[in-house]
């Protein structure tokens, strides 16, 4: 099932901005990628740790930084003094824990996403994702390596579309369009699951369905703790509060706010009809108890009856004159049998027949 | 049952503005009606997707563009060529699973509303209807032939109301106020239908009555997606944010921006009544529940400590003095009517008979 | 019980501001009755729809033309000529589902309003009320006749309080004072009918309650329905947004807002009262439940093993040695006893008797 | 129990600012105290409704007015007219219904406020307090008797604190202050009752105990309808709007604020405190009901066989070849026990046992 | 258990500003420890009431005293008359049931904060921290000896960080940092408690759970009572309302207030986990319920008819045609086979076996 929280405590006390290498979790050297572009030129270039960053955004071109993987402390100081990022914003990219946020700078804006994938069918996977934006440089930095960039990557390579005529801060809106469009995926499979759901609650409900029913309301709620920030995030871009974004780019953002709304508004439906599917769980189940205990008050008020009666003429009295008559027995039973209609027709009238 | 979503995802990754042409939904060709007229003259032209729009907006007729089906994307790049409209709107209008909107630009603005029907008792149809105003023209987008515009295309031809005598703004009103007013259809259609539930549920709950319930809520959920964000697109207009209607047409608006609120807070209205019919009907399951429940205990607690009785004299000790009493069998008799007169004595006491 | 919504749709597609007349409804000619007063001199005047309205509001005379009926279109159309009101304004008369609002034109004011009482002990019944002020007039649109406005039509006639010595503004505001002093008796209504419901709670819940306080409940909906946007409405009043009314005039709206709040206080106490109250219902019924089933255990499990004893001893193998006993009888009478006082202490243990 | 709502139609219609003597409340002449002091000076003094009011305010003397009883509505006319109040003021002050208020008129402010004891254990009494603030004088009306202002007459009195130093707003505080922090007291008394539920419910949960979570629900709801509107009215002193209370004594309101916050704080507590023992109490029954329900199913389930078996060798026919065998008796005995063994080995698996 | 709350009453009716001595609570003389430091050099002194505080402060060094314990009334008189501090603000120091809150006052701000520990496993234990700010001295009021801010003096004593470069505005900061950093611990503490009901639940729910949810739930409920005013005072700090804080300091606290949301939103998180963990136990304890029924009803419905027919052939008739027939035995026991399998094909189509 999908993760609570993770560890976000050991850094308590510490001067802010200290960064920890965390080795342990994603073992290996951190890969960087690097994309460098004009309309015209475009290099591409795959290095890592040891990488001069000092040359770049010096230049008319536009830099993309991709760092794969968080935890080489030292490679994030050298970064940061390269570009003059603050030591907060380096800690803020170490805690996975983060929620998204816009943090705006003098003269850099520092974003932080989440990327979500369905890695079971119930458990949502989230990356974290940090994008800094500073005059014509992007530097990104994900947990590890695998991420939903790859479509940029192409339109770069291709010069597909507008993104080699525009600036970083178009590069900036394409990586983080590609990680909304993304998220796109994760009601669609909800979406499916919840009319499984409905089709089995509406056939035969079996208790096993309310932990489908639990887990996939967690994966809401792990969604949700994801796209109310990120909204903020994407709105407070298009109101254009850090200047970074061209107006042209802000049209895109736009659309990019209207994806996050849209899937805001399908969790909220959602939830809506989960909540409604539970309470038709429940009413199922005691309308299933109310039709056993009806089928064991039909023949235990039946037959209990009727055996008292067989009880009595069972008696060893040496002296019960029905016992002695010829027809006693059927006369006896002639009386069962009125007293089960009488009850039979009682139910009907009831309804519980 | 009313569909959850539509698939969304398919686009992922693409550069904003791509359009697909998705024939495979609505084949056959788009047809375009086109409406052109001022106060005096008036012409009317039922064409298809080679016509040529280069003509239209550049004379002081108001134009009406009405166009029947988005899956031609060749056709829509032409005509947001020959308007200048931006190619991420062509993209909102192919996206079906957009929310109600408005979205303005220097010239134009679009906006995104949702055209519903009852398709069925209880499954609502949505079919989405775009609509740009710009200057003197009016271009409306359907997902397919057949729409509410037919007493507005009358009013035109017969130059009935103001609407020849007004400009492309009132047009677009009269757009907006044809498709709102036909929302009032289906409250009136939900408000029946919980009518007749509240009935059932007082004169006879079955089981099935609370699928119905489920349909009635998923219907509501469904509507109010679309009336919510639909509201907030027709308050805009009437803070006049656009500067392209007119005061005079403004005063309109208001009236629409009042009908919205009213389906809304019917649909409020039916919520918390239809949550009071759930509880109505749960409290009534258990109502029955516990009649059952008391038939059983009543008819178990009068025989069970009788057939006791009638086993003990049943049982074969060759020494049992009160089997050899003459009047024995009347006695013990007599001992089990006053059980049960005790019994429901009882009973009454205890209201449960 | 309350109806839920009237027709609203009929209207659909038409051009605004058409008037349709409804005579079916509340047949027969529309009554008017004119009041034309200054602080000395005090005119009363009871007309029809044939009467000619231009002269009135020329004189500095204050005058309130009470409408009583909504269904005679031409009347309507004649009465927005002679005053100068928008057709939609007409058209917002004659629609009885319009919810209260304030629409502020150029020169005139136009209020809707719902006057409540309680037509039988569970059943509000609501009228409309449309008030437009205009300089020194003031039109009220009733549904049909029979109002709360007598005690202003005494004030008039007799010229108690300030009300002839004030302005239009100052009647306009009488009005709408007498409509919202009546909402108190619904609350009241409601609070004794809680404290009924409650004590029958306390006493003997009966499945017949929980109708009436659905009932209830759909009242509150109703009313809340009528009263929120009445509030809205004051409290733009007497933030002056209109400009009709003088600041002397002000203060007295202040205090019809006061009473809105506090009549929406008490529904929402209410509110939560009886839903206090449905809890309380749903435990009492499993309470009793559970004392049923308890006493249904404690018979049954008392009686179902000394049965069993007595079909041992019932049985008739040819070999029995028990049987032969001389105290056997006895002993097993014994057995069965300590039996039930195990069980009895058993029964007391666990708190069931 | 604390009442729901008190009369508030009776003066519907009529003209505003009409008061109506209330002799029959609380019955007998109504008792004025007067405070009137400086720094230096102070004279206290007991009259009744004979008192001529003219001479107050007039000199630089801090002048406070307490009038016990508000059913003199000739007494409360004469104050109104020495000190220029407004008929509506009056009349709220009559309406022991109002919700706390500040009402700012040109040169005085008007504020209602409500008096809370505990009257019993679960019942709340509310007496309305008005307090009118103009220049130096204050003017406070209580529905009765007795009151929470005994230790501000004692600094008065004694010159303690600041209170003589200070002018008429810093009295004015001070009355608001000791009706605020009377309010403590219910908080604490409503959390020793939540604390004792709890016990009860962990310990030994009886039906008598919803009815004590009612009340205690009930007292919240009434408690939290004098809160609310307060914090709005100390809020709006704090802000200074009415410009009556100097900067001074604005800091001492501000404490009266955190005060008012910290009661509403603790009644959200409680609320959300309360809901979950709603909810343990209900599943405490449900869990009683669960253990009947297995007691009686595994008794029945063990000797409903039994009792079948025994009634197979009960049968009378005359072939009946086991009844013949010499151990047929302890054959069948042993055979029980068997089925009674399988029985539990399979209730201990089932976790019933 | 977690508290509810402290009394809070014991001040009412006092002049504002009263100072009581509690010396009952946390006996034994107040423990004051004092850092002196800049850049380079560095004193730290413990001491007690005795200190003369008035020679700090005037010098350019930055000032760090901290109270360990605030029963003292003549202490803190002491400390407020040298630092020149409101007399309320003392009293808020005092009463430790005041909400986390920010006073700006005209030279020095005062925070309320909560000090959080986990005290057991679900006891969570709070102190109450007050920090003055006061040009280039902080002074800190703790209920009690021991608290958080071990590793911010170790900073200090070894100049870590840029404590000591910079001024007591980064000292304040510190301190909150290392109150809010701390908060951590307790939703962590809180996911594992909720995972391992979760287990629970999916593999063996007891009644015993219950207890164990409910003690969560006030742990939430206290927490979140903490932690969102907390937020309110960190925003404002971060708005820098006050004035006090350096442009550079409000970086830092923009993290401290990224802390306190994130805080917040694993609360709500729980919060809806934990309601959903209620609802699976619920409907896990009515699945039960249903099982045990369905075999109580199983067993019964079977066997109640046999034991009837075994019954009527236990009957004592001296003419009953059938116990004379020589296989009568072995048909009845055959009649009651197929009634088993009639009934056991019954269930099975039931989905009861």
């Amino acid at each position: 099932m999908t993760k609570l929280i993770k560890k976000m405590s050991s850094n308590a006390g510490m001067p802010p901005g200290t960064l920890i290498s965390r080795p342990g979790e994603y073992p290996g050297p951190v890969k960087i990628n690097i994309f460098d572009f004009t309309e015209d030129k475009f290099t591409e270039k795959d290095t890592g740790s040891s990488e001069d960053f000092s040359s770049y955004g010096k230049t008319r071109t536009v830099t993309w930084i991709n760092v794969n993987g968080i935890h080489d402390a030292g490679l994030l100081e050298k970064i940061g003094e390269a570009f003059g990022l603050h030591p907060l914003l380096l800690e803020d990219i170490t805690n996975t824990e983060s929620r998204p946020k816009l943090d705006a700078y003098d003269d850099y804006i520092f974003i932080i996403l989440k990327m979500l994938y369905m890695k079971s069918e119930y458990e949502i996977e989230s990356e974290q994702v940090s994008i800094v934006l500073k005059d014509n440089v992007v530097i990104s930095f994900q947990e590890k390596e695998g991420d939903v960039f790859g479509p940029v990557r192409d339109r770069i390579r291709n010069a597909k579309g507008k993104i080699r005529k525009m600036g970083a801060d178009y590069l900036a809106y394409a990586l983080i369009d590609a990680i909304v469009d993304n998220y796109f995926v994760i009601p669609e499979r909800l979406a499916d699951n919840i009319e499984v759901i409905e089709d089995i609650l509406l056939e035969d409900p079996k208790p096993e369905i309310l932990q489908t029913m639990h887990k996939l309301r967690r994966d809401m709620i792990f969604l949700r703790k994801s796209v109310w920030p990120l909204r903020e995030v994407v709105n407070s871009l298009v109101r254009g509060d850090s200047g970074l974004f061209k107006d042209s780019t802000v049209i895109y953002l736009r659309d990019v706010y209207d994806n996050t709304v849209q899937v805001m508004d399908a969790l909220e439906t959602f939830r809506d009809v989960l909540s409604g599917l539970m309470d038709m769980y429940m009413t199922g189940m005691s309308n299933k108890m109310n039709e056993v205990m009806k089928t064991l008050t039909i023949i235990a008020t039946i037959f209990i009856p009727l055996t008292f009666i067989a009880g009595i003429y069972g008696m060893n009295f040496s002296y019960m004159p029905e016992l002695g008559w010829k027809s006693g027995y059927f006369f006896v039973l002639g009386i069962m049998a009125v007293i089960v209609i009488i009850m039979v027709v009682y139910f009907k009238k009831k309804k519980w027949m």
